[in-house]
C-alpha cells in the first residue's frame, strides 16, 4: 500500500518531470536546435506545457492533497512534508483559478505579441506594436479578475506579481522600490557631482572569442559548482536552466570587443546556478525543488555577480589571471583600477547594458509604468511619451527612438507584467544575505581573495539553497537574515562602493 | 466545430510531440548531458514514455478513431486521412493488448538487465547475467500470450517480431534469412578459397579527430540534407533521432586509429536520416510521419552506407579529398585500391565491426538462437556453447571468452528480441530498391561520380521517404520495386561486387 504522501509524491513527480522535460527543449532551442526544428518546436514546447498543466488543474490533485493534509497534521511546520502541501496547494488553487480557454488566449496573444514586437523593434513602430500591446494588458486583466477574492490580493496588479514573487503585494513593492528610487537618484546625481572620472577603457579592446571562453569556464568552475553538474553554452540573451539540480545550463555570449559581457555575465548566471545546485536532494521531482521566487533566485546571480564578482577580494584574485590571458588589455592595468572599471557609473539608455547602480532606475521606471497602465491611469497609446519623459527624468537621457526606449524589451510583448520588479527586489535581498553572510564569514573577503569560494557557498547553501521552494519569500527573509525585506542595506553598500571609487 | 479527423489529429499531435520530446531528452543523455543529470533524466524518459502511452492507449482515442473512421469511409485506401486511421487502429489495438503492470515490469527487467549486463560482460560472467536474460525471455513469452488471437500472429516470435516489423510473421523472416544464410555462406567460402588479398592497411594509421570531423560534415551535407536540418554530434553508439522531419540529429564516434570507422558509420546515420527528413510535412505530428519499420530504415542506412558509399562510383569523388585531408594515408592509394579496401571481405569475431558481408552471419545466428530459445529448444544455461558453436560453423572462429562472444550485444540485455533480423531484412530491401534506383536512374554512376546525390535522394523522396509510415512494410515493398521482399538480388550484387575484389 502506497501512503498518501507517496501518492502525492508520485503525482507531482510527473509534473516536475514534464516540467524540466520542457526546460531541457528550451534550452535547446537556444542553444543547439537546428533552424529547420523551430516550427516543430513551438508545438512541442506547448504540449508538454499544456499536459502538464492539465496534470496540475486536476479533481485529482485536489484529492491527493485533502488525503495528503491529513497525513501531515501534526507535522512541524517546516517540515517537508507540511511545506510541500502546503505550497502545493497554493499553486493548485491558483492555476485553478483560470479557466483553460483564458490560458490558451494568453499564450497565443504572447506570441503573436513577440513575432509583432519583432517587426516593430526593427522599424521603431510602436504604432504597429500598440494593438498587440493592448491585447496583452486586457487579457493580464481578464486574468487577474480571476483571482477576486484570492487570499491576499488586494490590488489589480497583485496577481499578477505573485506569479513571479508570491506573496508580495503592489503596496509592499511600491514601498521598497520607492524608497530605492529616492536613495539610487540621489546617489547617481552625488557621483555626477563628484566630478570623479572612472577609466574602464581595460574591459574594451581585442578579446578573442577562445580566450574569452576558457577564462568563462575556469571561473565557473572555481564558482564552486559541483563538478559534472553543469554545462556552458552560447547563446543570444543568456540564462540558466535546471534540467535537474545536477544538471545546470548554463549559458552566455561574447562580445569579441567587451570583455565584461561574458565575464560578469557568466558569473551572474552560475550564481542562478548555484543556488538550484544546492537544493536538497529529498525536494527533487516535487514543486519545493525550485528556488522560492525570483526575486530570491535574482538575488543569488546578483550576489554572486556584483557582490563577489565586482568586489575587490575577488577581482584581486582574478587579476593576476586576467593579465595572462589578455596580457594587452590589462598588462598595464592593476587591480584597483580593474575594480574601479568593473564598478563605474553612467547612466545609458538600454536596461541590459546598464551598471549595477542605474540599472534599478530601469527597473523602476517600468514598475511605475506598468501600475499606472494598470490602475487606469495611463492610456497604452501615451505609453511612448510617459517612457521618454521618466528616461529623461531618472536617467537625464534623451531617447533617440522607440526601438532603443519603449521597445527595447520582449517582456511587455509577451505579456510578462510584474516580472521586472523582482530584479530590483533581488538587489535587495542580495545585499541583506551579503550582510548576513559577511558577518558569520569573518574571513570571508580573505577567502575571496584567494579565490576560496566554497565557505560562501557552503553559508548560503546552508541557510538558503537547501530549503528549495519550501517558504513563501516572506518567510524565507526572515529565516535567513532575521527580518523583513529591507532597502537600506543595498543603498549603504552602493554607497560604500561609490566612496571608494567616486570618493562620495 | 472541429471535424472528427480534426480531433484525431490533435490527440495524435499531443501523442507525437511527447515521443518526439523523449527522443530529444535521449539524445541529449547520449550527447550533451552533465554526467549529474543521469539520475533524473531516468525518471524523465520514463514518465514521458508513461504520460505518452497512456493517451496512446485511453478509450478516448477508441472513441476517436471509431468516429474517424467513419468520417474516412469511401477515401481511397492510400489516402493520408485513410491511412492515417488504418495504422493508427493497429497501434491501438496492440498496445492494448498489454496489461500496465507487466509493460512496467518489461521496463524494469530491461532497465536491471542492462546494468546487470555492463557488470558481466567486463568480468566476461554469463552465469552472473543468466537470471536477468531468464526474467527478460519471460517476460517477452507472457507478453506474446497478450496477443492471442491477434489477426496475423500464429508463433510466440511473431509478437515480438511485429514490433519492429509490423506484418512480418517468423516462417517469413525465417525463410528470407534461411536462404540468405546459404547464399552468404557459399560466398564467404569462395572468397576465402580464392586466395584473393585485400590490402586496407590505408583505412588505419593516423587520423585526427579534427580532420575526421571536417570530412564527416562535408559528407553529410553533400548527401544531400535539407539545410539547416540536421546536426552532427559525437557519441559511444553512433545513432541518429528525429526530433522533427526538419530536425535531425546524426551522431558519430572518430577513431584516432581508423578512419573507416567514421566514415561509413556517418553516411549510415545520414541515410536514416534522410529517411526522415524526406517524409512529407503533412504527416508531421502523427504515427504515419516517421518511418514504415526498422527494416526499412535500415534499408536506407545500408542503401547509403553500402551501395553509395561503398561504391566504385562515389568512392571515386571521394577520393580526392580523402587525399587532400590525409595524404599521408591515401596519397599514394588509388580510387580502385580505397574501393577494394572498403569492401574486404574477413569474419570477425565482434557484430558491429564485422565487414558488410559477414555481418549477416552475426544477424542471422542472432535471430536463429532467438528462434530456439523462444521455441523451448534452447535453454538459456546452455546459450553460450550454442553461441560458441555457431561462430564456428558460420563464423570459422573461436570465441576467446563470453565478453566477446555471448554477451557483446546489449540488446538481449534490453530485453529486444525480435530486433536483430531487421538488420539483414535492410540489406535484402536496400538491395531490390538499389536495383529499381539503378533501373530508373541510368546516369545515376555517372551522377554518383560527380558527387551529385540529389538525383537518388529525389527519387528514393519520390518512391519511399514522402510516404511515412502510410503503408505496412509489405505494401510499401511491394509500391516501391513492384514485388515482394526477395533475396536474389542482394545476393547478386554482392557476388558482383566479389567477383571484381576477389575474381570469385
Amino acid at each position: 500500500m502506497q501512503s498518501e504522501l507517496e501518492k502525492l509524491r508520485e503525482w507531482l513527480g510527473v509534473i516536475s518531470d514534464l516540467g524540466r522535460s520542457r526546460a531541457l527543449l528550451a534550452w535547446d532551442e537556444r542553444t543547439q536546435m537546428p533552424p529547420g526544428g523551430a516550427e516543430a518546436r513551438v508545438e512541442q514546447l506547448a504540449t508538454l506545457a499544456r499536459v502538464r498543466h492539465e496534470r496540475l488543474i486536476s479533481d485529482e490533485l485536489g484529492r491527493l492533497l485533502d488525503e495528503a493534509s491529513r497525513a501531515v497534521d501534526g507535522l512541524a511546520h517546516d517540515s517537508d512534508e507540511a511545506c510541500l502541501v502546503r505550497m502545493t496547494r497554493r499553486e493548485w488553487e491558483k492555476a485553478r483559478r483560470v479557466p483553460a480557454d483564458l490560458r490558451a488566449e494568453i499564450t497565443r496573444a504572447s506570441s503573436r505579441g513577440e513575432t509583432a514586437w519583432i517587426e516593430a523593434r526593427e522599424r521603431s513602430d510602436f504604432a504597429a506594436f500598440l494593438p498587440y500591446l493592448e491585447r496583452n494588458v486586457d487579457l493580464k486583466r481578464r486574468y487577474a479578475e480571476c483571482f477576486e477574492g484570492f487570499e491576499g490580493f488586494e490590488h489589480v496588479y497583485d496577481p499578477l506579481l505573485d506569479d513571479f514573487e508570491p506573496g508580495m503585494t503592489t503596496a509592499e513593492m511600491g514601498a521598497v522600490l520607492g524608497e530605492l528610487r529616492d536613495g539610487i537618484r540621489a546617489l547617481v546625481a552625488a557621483v555626477a557631482g563628484s566630478g570623479g572620472e572612472v577609466d574602464d577603457a581595460c574591459l574594451y579592446g581585442e578579446f578573442p572569442v577562445e580566450a574569452q571562453e576558457r577564462l568563462a569556464r575556469e571561473v565557473v568552475a572555481e564558482l564552486p559548482l559541483e563538478e559534472g553538474a553543469w554545462r556552458l553554452d552560447t547563446t543570444v540573451h543568456p540564462f540558466a536552466t535546471a534540467i535537474s539540480p545536477s544538471d545546470i545550463r548554463i549559458t552566455t555570449r561574447f562580445d569579441e570587443g567587451y570583455v565584461g559581457s561574458s565575464l560578469w555575465s557568466v558569473i551572474h548566471e552560475a550564481g542562478h546556478a548555484l543556488y538550484e545546485n544546492g537544493v536538497a536532494r529529498e525536494l527533487s521531482r516535487t514543486p519545493l525543488a525550485s528556488p522560492v521566487s525570483l526575486g530570491f533566485h535574482e538575488s543569488q546571480s546578483r550576489l554572486w555577480e556584483n557582490w563577489v564578482g565586482r568586489g575587490r577580494p575577488y577581482l584581486g584574485h582574478l587579476h593576476p589571471r586576467l593579465v595572462e590571458i589578455f596580457p594587452e588589455a590589462f598588462g598595464h592595468v592593476d587591480a584597483l583600477a580593474l575594480y574601479r572599471a568593473a564598478n563605474k557609473i553612467e547612466p545609458s539608455p538600454i536596461r541590459v547594458e546598464a551598471d549595477q547602480v542605474t540599472y534599478n532606475l530601469h527597473i523602476i521606471m517600468r514598475f511605475e509604468l506598468e501600475l499606472e497602465i494598470f490602475e487606469g491611469r495611463l492610456e497604452l497609446a501615451d505609453l511612448p511619451e510617459a517612457w521618454n519623459a521618466r528616461t529623461a527624468d531618472y536617467l537625464g537621457l534623451d531617447v533617440a527612438d522607440d526601438a532603443q526606449g519603449v521597445l527595447q524589451d520582449v517582456h511587455w510583448a509577451e505579456g510578462a507584467f510584474g516580472y521586472f520588479p523582482t530584479y530590483s527586489l533581488g538587489n535587495l535581498i542580495a545585499a541583506q544575505i551579503w550582510d548576513a553572510a559577511r558577518e558569520a564569514l569573518p574571513e570571508l573577503d580573505a577567502q575571496l581573495g584567494a579565490g576560496q569560494l566554497a565557505p560562501l557557498r557552503n553559508w548560503l547553501g546552508e541557510r538558503l539553497y537547501r530549503h528549495g521552494g519550501k517558504f513563501m519569500p516572506k518567510e524565507m527573509i526572515e529565516r535567513v537574515v532575521g527580518g523583513p525585506i529591507s532597502v537600506a542595506p543595498y543603498l549603504r553598500q552602493l554607497r560604500e562602493r561609490a566612496a571608494e571609487i567616486y570618493g562620495v
